[in-house]
């Protein structure tokens, strides 16, 4: 027997036994469409297979991804958006980096030091997720098989939460807007 | 089967077993009258859809509602008074923001560097709960669906922990009373 | 069926079934009196009920009772004494606190910032509890209902642990002793 | 009966229920396979004997070998590429220490303080293990008694996970690549 | 029925089923006997009481003791290396003391703030146990009754964990060693 910890989409700590191993992913499946995560999102963000991008299934970290009324397509995790971003590969002198997709967001006044990472400049931003390299692993997708075809709904059963606060929309693409620092406390 | 960590209000650690999934709020709503809690407050606070506040069950999070002497209507939790703002929305070029309703106090001493949000000035503060956007969830609301009109109780049974130091009456409703920092420690 | 964390008077990390809600107390009193303690002295203190104050029963946060050598009652928790100390209702037009008694020691080198309480001057001290307003929880009291009459021995049998270290007797009863502070590494 | 607590790959909270003590490290070996691991890296990294070195089984810890494209064997553990060094014997006045073996790797800037050790220079790097002195525990091995026989598989089923971001090549070999610190944030 | 919890001499989180009360401490020795510890060290160091040193059951927290090369009589745990200090009554205007035995080492860079203790000059140490006042407990005695006369085996079987870093043979006896601090990366 198997035992595995969440904290609920109320912020409670609730264990669920799981008769096997094999049936771990899909109990985090179920939960994790409930908003329920499980341990922290390690430092620099998870980090996945590329490959694994296109159909990954964000309710195995307790995420979704959410269509903003803009229409931009963002992954939502315990509250918070985070805009998807390709990264080019690096091939220089210095450094050599396969292509990558990466999901960050600005970093927030309330967030903890050792998640911030420093861009260049001032801006510090948050990174849930990064897919680089490495091989694709089939029990990462959505059930189904649908690859890219799987599309968001945009108004989930489950997605009663409150909505997130988004990024700006005015913001650049190619980073993460640096007004969402000033999004939490307007008063 | 489930089980669900609390921290009781003599601040033990204690796990209850729980049968279900769907029982889990009901367990949170029992234990949660006795003011233990589950978790941790996020930073920044819980957050609620905005539709949720009005007869939103304060049990679910271990708090309860506490009417002071002056007749001001408060949230207690673990000891803490938090004092019901209304935020106006937010329409600049900068931002946009909904209109919401914060539960907030002021900081004190010992809070946690991670709590404390800055307000305009020096003043710091501590959010419980934030209620804004988002669709209505009904597994939030008070049982027995009273809505605005399920008012707290004056002097319920399990209202016999000490009552909580409160925010000074004299200061202004717009934001939480400095004094606060000052509560605490007078010898 | 619940199950309770305890620290131990080894520092081992022990849970503790407990059949029913209802014992839960007495499971804490029952290895409370072996100086086992759940979870942490919250910041700022345990808050109970004044009326609570002359027949607490102190094993239900793993504390005792203890007499020293000159006669002082001090209540020791985890290897620290804590003296006794009645404050004075505040009533000024910044504000307003009832009477209170509040077991308190200065602060070690060791003790971590958020334990750390300032006092007028450089002194900091660290509260165990703190009794103030409220109404009386008779499952707070010493079982048999002593109330005042109930004396701590001066010798019981558990009390075979180490005898604290205790404050200085030569420091005023207003405050904890500075001295305190010296207490701990005399090589 | 045991349990023993993991972060899986996925970086969830597991526990998993163990019959008897002595099945204890083949439990650690299967599901450390997958990447799972228990416990936090030790400050300063584990303590192993320096004769476990040549047939050490990663799997207990969570980490594997891996072979870079350039030829180069590192262990792989929660996505860092460690590299290993030989520590000559040091015979000083000031101190003496037998030979080692470590695996260390540069310091990213979101790893926290505790773990970074300073070298000569402003060069700070992790470490994972070190193997040193001691008796050798055959526990330890390899299953199948392969010592330096015993090669790691440069395609194993298991090894689907992202390729690690390996240390650039150009690094001398004598310690960890400076480079490595600017390996995470391209963009 | 009890859990307790321990961190196994591999760094796994492994909970230990224990059926009465009365038996803990037999498992406590059992599992202590591999180098398994349950909890932290107490900030300051256990504290017990002064009768017990001679026959202390070091297996109790996880602890042997050593002998050096150069004969001298170590407490291992956890990898460091403890030394023996008699510490003299203290009787001055300021404190009063009982005698005390110490079992400390010199603070290496990578302890935590909350652990390092000052001494005169800038000289920093980490305790493991104080022994000091009190009443002897039969519990916490080796096992057989011998006191003095039970002596640490020079060669026990469970001893093939790597030799701990011993603090340098010339350092003074009356306190740890400074050099020490230096023991860890001479690469």
């Amino acid at each position: 027997m198997l035992h595995i910890e969440f904290l609920t989409d109320l912020g409670a700590r609730v264990t669920v036994d799981v008769d096997s191993a094999d049936k771990l992913l899909d109990v985090q499946r179920q939960y994790g469409r409930l908003g329920w995560t499980s341990g922290e999102v390690p430092t620099g963000g998870y980090q996945f297979p590329l490959d694994n991008e296109p159909d990954f299934d964000w309710t195995l970290i307790g995420a979704r991804k959410w269509i903003s009324p803009d229409g931009e397509e963002l992954v939502i995790h315990k509250g918070h958006a985070y805009r998807r971003r390709e990264l080019e590969a690096v091939d220089s002198r210095k450094m050599k980096l396969p292509a990558a997709v990466k999901y960050s967001r600005g970093a927030k006044s309330t967030d903890p030091d050792h998640l911030r990472e420093k861009s260049d400049g001032e801006f510090e931003y948050v990174t849930l997720a990064i897919f680089r390299g490495g091989k694709r692993q089939d029990r990462y997708a959505l059930p189904g098989g649908g690859g890219r075809a799987a599309q968001p709904q945009p108004s989930q059963p489950q997605a009663a939460r409150p909505a997130p606060t988004r990024p700006a929309p005015s913001a650049p693409a190619a980073r993460p807007a640096p007004q969402a620092v000033e999004e939490e406390t307007p008063f």
